[in-house]
Parts: structure tokens; C-alpha cells; sequence
């Protein structure tokens, strides 16, 4: 018997990672390609279409569910997304429905993965929390009572876009002093360079190649400076999501993404700061969680789960 | 035949006011009484059923709705409100059940005038909108698919505790630099103190008493301070609001309370400073409203609403 499964697909500024997920929200095959070096949205949807005939075997696929930055589940399409080799309107999900012949809904990374920490992760259970990807960007998902907050227009939930600083740092969007110009895998590289111009010591050297990864390694290995780098990226994060929690009142906020694996490097400084800026009715309630699902798992499984199988 | 209704009740820092309300969510009786002055929140309510016991006539009250600043719709209590009279924790919905002997749910002001509006107002047919108290305090309440955002403890929808200007004016709360401060009735009289003293001219005198209700008639009247006063607080509610928008995408931002009413001089500039601080995707797509009812009318309506008359 043929089997069926879901296409899951996380679409993030640099790799794309998919899986094939069955009725269970068990993932059978996964991988990845390079989101970036296509000509074109529809080079990289043909190029994704011949990984995905080359791993999927005898499995059809009965659909697909995509999580893309700025990406709208009303239209299916990729919006003037900043962190993405693509620019301006990319109707992705009409793309995919014309390579693969499936029915596709697309929706914001972050969302994808708030639904997949829902249904499978760490907010099971949990009504009412905020997912926030720390990756090239920084996304978020915001459930209330049970349900994921689309707004208006499906373009609710940009936390990366609050601003931060005001008249601050330069942001991909445009605009001055967002929570992404800072807290991003960009964003700390980017303020790594800056102190290491002010001439800030560290086994981090400003003629090779930072990166995020590489500052959470240096951490580790007790590097002041990339502590101290974690330490103010996490400040600041905490900071801006004392003005999202007064707006949800939730009871978890999970962090998902690259950074996220930093650890309380991070986190511990998020939740200081998170807490050091809430409003009194809000403190000590709120609790701070990695993603419990590995790597994209959580963003490929919510994604997949967008169908029904 | 006896008439029943819901005793529907908007407390605010300065007056309370009432409404006995029938099925049809028609208001058939109101008045008010003052929420400062009494020796404590047990004297308020004795007050209070005396003054309805007086006007209600043969009308049988069925129970009671209560919109309060910090009301907690889980607990019945109103928690450390900064601009009320009673400090601490203050088990009103007990208390009027007791005085009363009916039923009574208590919540947050502005999430009883966002049921109001939602039901019989300007916010009929829309599924995500603000709903922005500017009174004594700034409260708030979000509704997001058609459904109040309550969070996980009952306290969500503190827009007027997001920070506007970081380590910015003082507020009731503790913190500095919260939208409060500067867009309240409180706030913008504040303003008007300090540009009063900072030698601006205006009609304004800084011996008399400056009311916000003062600073609207002196615009109005074509007081250049006052109408810049205005303005200002336009300014910085809109780019607060602006972060607000990232979280829940609103299709229309509604304002109730007495600052609201100044119209234009406010409301044009909350729009056009929300405008030029919304990320791209959100532009030019946010109504800006005031209320569609009169009064405290949609926070009588919504409160009592919360009750199965």
C-alpha cells in the first residue's frame, strides 16, 4: 500500500528544511536545501521539487504546508520579507501547487512552529504563549485562548518588528531600532563587530567570519566578550517582551531557532530582564522555555499540521 | 409583571457609573456616583446599593457586571490598580454579590467597553480590533478572532503599561516611561504642568486647576500650547500603538473615554504617527475610531453583558 504524508516545509532566510510527517505528526524523511543561490523563486520551487522526488520514494504526497518569513495564509504569499533572497510579493503556495500538484497553505515561520510546539512541543497544554524564532530573523506566533492570532490580515505576530531601541540600530524593514536589528543571528553579529571595533578583547577576531554560532562556541569556551554579547542580546529581548506580555498576559514564552540553543547564556538573561521590566501584576509567572522538539522540527510539524492529511 | 435586568457597572478612578440594562442590551435607567470619597471599597459598595435601591424602582435585578481598571474576570478582584482609590487586593465582585445577593462577574474596564463595542458598537462585525480607554488611566483590551484576549491570568490588555519612552516620566505603576503617563487625562495635564513652567504661553494658567476636559476646550478654542499639548499625546500614543499592531494586527483601533472625544486633534495625530511607525505590511490598512456609543455606555453594555440576564 502507497503510503500518504503531508510535505512539511520551513522556509528560512538561508536553508530550507522539510519533512515528510505522517497522520501522526511523525516525520519519515527530512532534509534541507539552501534557500539562497536560485534565480528566482521558481528555480528554487523547481530545484525543492526534484530533492523532494529524489528522497520521497514510493510516499505521495496529498499536500503541502509551508512556514516562510512574512509569509500570509490568507493569500499564500511571501510579503516584502526583508531577510529573504526574494524580493517584493512571492506567491509560494501557487508556486509549489503548480510544481507538485497538491493543495498548499503557507503561513509565517514562526506561526508554523507555534502550532507545531502546540500540538506536538512544549506548549502542550498551554492556552495561551508566544513562540519566538531567534534565526537570520526574529519571528514570533502569539496563541490566545487556544488559538493562534492571525489578525486582521494574517500578518499579526511580527515581535522582531516592536521597536526596541528607539531611533536605534538600522533594521532590514526599514525602519529604526526593531528587536531583529539586535537580537538576530545578524543582529549579534552585527554587535559583535561594533565592540570588536571599539576594541573589546576576544578570541572572536574581526577579520574571519562571525557568527552567531561561532559567538555561542566562544561562550562556551568563556569568552567575556561573546558572554557579555549573549548577556546584552538577552537583555534586550527581555526587555521588549515585557511590552508584548502586556498586551497577551502569557503563561509561557518558548524560544526556537539557532540561538535559542544558547541556553541560559540567553535565556537566563532574557527572563532577568524580562522580568526586571514587567508591570508588577505580570512578574514571576511568566515561564521562560526552549523549544522541545529538535532542530525545525517544531516549524515543519505546525506547517504539516496546516493540512489535513 | 416584574421587570429584570443586569445592573451593569463602569468603575473608574474618579467616578463609577451605572446602568440597569434589559435583554436587548438597552439601557433603561443610569446614573453615577463618585469612586473617590468613601472610606474604602465596602463604603463604596453600601453607597452604591443605597443610590440603586433608589432608582431601580420595581426592576429585579438578576445580577450584576462590573468593567473596573486591573479587574480580573478569574478572581472577581481588582489587583494593585495605580489610579484607584484602594490599594491592594480588592474582592469588589464579592463584595457586590453580597450587598446585592445576585450574581457577579467583574472585569477589566476596557474589556467590558470591548464587549461593549463589539456588540452594539463601532466594532460591530469586526474580529480584531484595540479598544482604547483614555481616562483617568490608559487601558486597553484586544480582541482577536472575534474573541477577548484575556491571557493566562485574566491581566492581558495593558496597552497603556507598554513603554513609550524608555526610562522615560514616572508612572502610577512604579515603572518609567509607560504610555500612561503621557496619554492620560493624568498625563497630558502633566505635560501641560511642565510646558506651563518651561515658560510656553498659553491660555492655560498654571495657578488654575488644568483639566484634560480644560486642555480640549482651550484647542478648541485655538490655544496654540494646548493644541500642540494634543498633538504630542497624539504622537506618542500613536507610535506606542504602532508596536501594539505588531502583535495583533488589527483591522481598527477603537477610543472611548473623555480624552477620545477631542476628535481629530487627537485622533489625526495618533493616525498619522501610527502611520509613519507601522512596519510596511501594516500600512494604510488600520481604521482609527472613536467610540459609537455615548458615555461610559459601551462599558455598562459590555459588563453587563458578561451576565446571562
Amino acid at each position: 500500500m502507497t503510503q500518504t504524508m503531508v510535505l512539511g516545509i520551513d522556509i528560512g532566510g538561508t536553508n530550507t528544511k522539510y519533512g515528510l510527517v505522517d497522520n501522526n505528526g511523525q516525520i519519515h524523511i527530512q532534509g534541507s536545501i539552501s534557500t539562497i543561490g536560485h534565480a528566482g523563486p521558481g528555480a528554487f520551487v523547481t530545484a525543492l521539487h526534484a530533492e523532494i522526488q529524489k528522497v520521497a520514494g514510493g510516499i505521495k504526497i496529498t499536500g503541502i504546508g509551508v512556514g516562510a518569513p512574512n509569509g500570509n495564509i490568507n493569500t499564500g504569499e511571501i510579503i516584502f520579507a526583508p531577510n529573504m533572497p526574494w524580493r517584493g510579493i512571492i506567491p509560494l503556495a501557487k508556486l509549489l501547487e503548480t510544481a507538485f500538484g497538491v493543495p498548499t497553505i503557507l503561513t509565517n515561520d514562526a506561526n508554523a512552529a507555534a502550532i507545531g510546539e502546540m500540538k506536538f512541543g512544549a506548549a502542550k497544554g498551554i492556552k495561551d504563549f508566544i513562540l519566538v524564532t531567534l534565526g537570520t530573523g526574529v519571528g514570533s506566533g502569539f496563541v490566545a485562548n487556544g488559538q493562534l492570532i492571525y489578525g486582521h490580515d494574517g500578518f499579526a505576530g511580527e515581535l522582531g518588528h516592536m521597536i526596541a531601541i528607539r531611533n536605534g540600530r538600522i533594521c532590514g524593514c526599514g525602519r529604526k531600532g526593531c528587536l531583529e536589528a539586535y537580537t538576530s543571528a545578524t543582529g549579534i553579529v552585527k554587535t559583535a563587530h561594533e565592540w570588536l571595533e571599539a576594541g573589546k578583547e576576544s578570541t572572536l577576531s574581526k577579520s574571519a567570519t562571525i557568527t552567531s554560532e561561532g559567538i555561542y562556541k566562544a561562550a562556551v569556551a568563556g569568552d567575556a566578550m561573546a558572554i557579555d554579547l549573549l548577556g546584552y542580546t538577552g537583555s534586550i529581548l527581555g526587555m521588549t517582551l515585557a511590552d508584548a506580555v502586556a498586551v497577551t498576559s502569557p503563561e509561557a514564552i518558548i524560544f526556537f531557532g539557532g540561538l535559542a540553543q544558547a541556553g541560559d547564556l540567553l535565556l537566563g538573561h532574557v527572563k532577568n530582564h524580562l522580568e526586571a521590566n514587567l508591570l508588577n501584576i505580570y512578574q514571576n509567572k511568566i515561564k521562560i522555555l526552549p523549544s522541545a522538539l529538535p532542530g525545525s522540527d517544531s516549524a515543519i510539524l505546525g506547517a504539516a499540521a496546516l493540512v489535513n492529511n
